[in-house]
């Protein structure tokens, strides 16, 4: 690794997550006076992360930098991918280039937000390039398991990038074209000063199978199951998936009920923009389900990731107000279990199946994401001479670098970057040279990063063991107890069952108060510090347990 | 499904638990006045139970029926079958029937209790009887992923029930005999009344394959790493799989350290009884591994399963306190993630890639559970009249169901039970005829039960948005507010920079209060009331967040 000396003739390429954890997708690319930022996902929250609904980068790096940032890209229409956008763009208004659809899912978020108007948007075709300061971008076509997916030409004075975005090969769509490998090829016999590949199946071998795989084994599904009603369950995003159910559906003389709040805004954008093309008459409201026989109907859902509150979990658990899951049921489950999600899944199924419904989850799905063999491709026909892995977590990326090893890129030209890291890139030397702020900063309800460190310890603590609260009431000038001690006790043990327990704390509680105020301690904060101790010594020899002790001391 | 006229010739099979979820095995049978009770194991909490430790079994029933039990049999020493065992016989002093290794880890268990002396311990071995009231039960060898399991052959004055406990099928174990097919087959011949086979493998088709497998891949990772220290983590409760790298490490002349508080006691009982048999100078102290170089070690460890507290994922977190990971360092992960652990399977391969050691986990483990094919066998070789799948998930059950009926069992002779039902068989007739109570208990710490259904609720409800305390005092005779309102939060948002918020919150609780006060409002659940709603009010419109809200009245 070397240090690059002339700064005016590098271009820096600064991931502001995306790194450490599966999505949060944000990189920044910065020449002299111009940033371009591509991407700007959110992510899930970690288990740790208790009553937290979303994360999004900080971009405080972009703000400090706000006349240099010419637009945000985006790659595709993913969460990971887009899902921080109207976060961001409450802090810095920059206009957005994406692909047709890509851009009617930001548009949908940005009008919840109430931004839609506000923000420049340019719909960008493939092929098309757009110029955002000194840098020029190129769409490029790609296959994902949504569609209008891009790889981005990223040229900047210093070279070129290419920017995979989340991708992979597949030579037979079921619709729409097939990734444009020729342009990556003309590319490459260009010359690639760098290229950025998704990492995400960099340690799987082959190739990941097309959508033809899917479309057999739903044909199959179709013809197995003539006389029963079918509530295929898949990701709203995947249009392409939605679009081959439809046509299956209809071909089959079926009705398509489509069902769950995603799948619903998602298919309706989709609609209009002329991204799924719906025969006359094939689908219903799901009010209509009732004119028709079960062997009429397919229904496609939300809900295929186990989601709580979802579409299909709602069926599940005969919470579905329209839905009642019955033993003629075949339900497919078009999808994997995104990792974390398979005890979830599991549940439902296991739910499903004792309403007597039936289980199709073989060859169901195919990944969106390249493999080994595709990725080796893609190394091929570019020929970076840098290597920069993206997207996954870091096994991931090691995996990728492998590759790029293995094609023959110099060990000192693979760069496995950290959030945060400034990665500076010329011709003929490469270096972190620098690193800028980046964390996750947490949503919880309408609060953007009110919650952080201390307030998610508090919620682990709670969410074990409860808490438990003293109050007392003491006379300003004398000391003297004029009320309680009162002990209240949520989460902890159930009360009426365990009243001599509390009995006694409160004796504990009592006796270390009146050894406080006989020798006339009247400093609150050691009080409340001894007679915390005492009763959390007590209960933990009693319980073994460890609640949140609050003495709360009133003056009157 | 026909129901049994004449009590007194029909056995019955009341399972306690173990059909809900994985975990909790135990059940009765019943016949007369004898009662046997087979396993008697724990279920790991679900995500939802928060705090919890672990989840046993309500025997009430059998309280309830003390003098009819006469024992406890075992069919191995997993925690599933033998977790709740110390629970149960602090309720029932009963004496335990089971093989070698699994009474020493059951007496390890009830060392622990300091219930060791007072049970009666009988050490079965395998084609041995017993006798317990109206019941024989005879001990038969199986494979499984620990030493030393049988199923039972259960003879009854109704017939003979197999029960196959955890198994599968293995003809070429690395330690001791294969499964007894034979014995399997003689019991067929004679007549089986009914076979309760280990469902958890009964959705995967064909066989679940030797432990040569796993002892071939073995041998080829100390072949390819000969310069590495090797570590590696799988279930302690695997003597088998830890006997095969001792005896591997020992061919390649290295020295095992043996780490992680379950591994040390497992591996201390089973070479007390004889079941791992260690070579002379083989395993060494974890504070003698200075005196080796890193080409001669071998460590075995827990925490294969990402269990945060393990030695694995203190080595991954740069925790433990004698073990460094190094970029030297081969881990091996000889174990598959149980469902729901793959996550944090997958962050702790991460944590140990980015210190630069190496992961191995392809074909380094075979299931402990049979496969259809072999499912299929054994109702081929036990041909029982009825089948009463075990073991596994409602999915899981009805897939061996579906297997019986392939091998020609009638449907009306096959039952899907729910933890609970009294199954009650005879040669002629066979059906549900009642219903016990059953229900997981939850155990916190010390506390066995004291957590119900309000207490979880209260966890769930502050692990997501915290708490917020009110705490007034009030004059006793007028009413009259002499201190307070005080707003105390914890868990909800960091109070130093949500200033804005918490003033305005106490505004609104003195507002609300106010209105009380002055409307002479007295009853103080209808001032809490109040207060409480105008709270919540107000802040779910600020921050879309519900925390706790706990309003507190002292009064002088």
């Amino acid at each position: 690794m070397k240090i690059a000396k002339d700064d005016s003739k590098s271009v820096k390429i600064i991931p502001l997550g995306g790194l450490e954890q599966i999505g949060m997708n944000i990189t920044a690319f910065e020449y002299e006076d111009s940033i371009i930022v591509v991407d700007c996902g959110l992510a899930f929250p970690t288990e740790e992360m208790l009553g937290i609904d979303l994360v999004i980068p900080d971009v405080s790096y972009l703000r400090d930098n706000a006349d240099k940032v010419k637009g945000l890209v985006i790659t595709h229409g993913h969460e990971d991918h887009i899902g921080a956008i109207p976060y961001t763009l409450k802090e810095l208004n920059i206009p957005i280039y994406a692909t047709k659809l890509t851009m009617g899912l930001i548009d949908n978020k940005l009008k919840e937000h109430g931004l839609s108007r506000s923000i420049k948007k340019k719909v960008v075709k493939f092929g098309q390039s757009i110029n955002l300061g000194c840098f020029r971008i190129e769409f490029i076509k790609t296959n994902h398991s949504i569609a209008d997916a891009a790889a981005l030409a990223i040229y900047s004075p210093a070279g070129l990038i290419i920017h995979t975005g989340d991708f992979k090969i597949d030579h037979t769509p079921l619709f729409g074209e097939a990734i444009d490998l020729a342009r990556f090829a003309e590319l490459g016999k260009k010359g690639v000063l760098a290229l950025m590949a998704d990492s995400t199946n960099a340690m799987r071998e082959g190739y990941t199978p097309s959508e033809q795989k899917v479309a057999k084994t739903l044909e199959a599904a179709f013809n197995e199951h003539k006389n029963h009603r079918l509530i295929i369950a898949t990701f709203a995003s995947n249009v392409d998936r939605v679009q081959l159910i439809i046509n299956t559906a209809h071909r089959y003389g079926r009705k398509v009920v489509v069902e769950g709040r995603s799948m619903v805004n998602v298919i309706k954008t989709a609609i209009e923009l002329g991204s799924i093309e719906v025969p006359d008459n094939t689908i219903i409201e799901i009010e209509e389900m009732g004119n028709y026989t079960e062997d009429q109907l397919v229904l496609i859902t939300t809900g295929s990731q186990g989601e709580t509150m979802a579409a299909l979990s709602r069926m599940a658990n005969s919470s579905h107000k329209k839905v009642t899951i019955q033993p003629n049921d075949v339900i497919i489950f078009s999808s994997s279990p995104i990792p974390g999600n398979e005890k979830a899944v599991s549940k439902i199924m296991d739910s499903l199946t004792r309403k007597g419904a039936q289980i199709v989850f073989h060859d169901t799905h195919v990944s969106g994401h390249a493999c080994r063999e595709e990725l080796r491709l893609i190394y091929a026909l570019t020929r970076p001479k840098y290597a920069i892995p993206i997207h996954g977590e870091y096994r991931h990326l090691m995996a990728n670098a492998e590759i790029a090893r293995e094609m023959g890129i110099d060990d000192e030209h693979i760069f496995i970057l950290e959030s945060g890291n400034v990665l500076e890139l010329e011709e003929d030397c490469a270096g972190i040279t620098g690193k800028v702020p980046t964390q996750g900063i947490l949503v919880d309800g309408l609060g953007v990063g009110d919650v952080g460190n201390i307030v998610l310890r508090d919620r682990q603590q709670l969410s074990k063991h409860g808490l438990i609260i003293i109050v007392l009431t003491l006379e300003k000038y004398t000391n003297q107890l004029l009320a309680g001690p009162d002990i209240v006790s949520r989460g902890f043990v159930y009360v009426r069952e365990s009243e001599i327990l509390m009995d006694e704390a409160k004796v504990i509680v009592s006796d270390a108060l009146d050894s406080c105020l006989m020798r006339n301690i009247s400093d609150w904060s050691k009080i409340k510090i001894t007679v915390k101790d005492a009763l959390s010594d007590y209960l933990w020899k009693k319980t073994r347990r460890n609640p949140m002790i609050l003495p709360i001391i009133m003056e009157v």
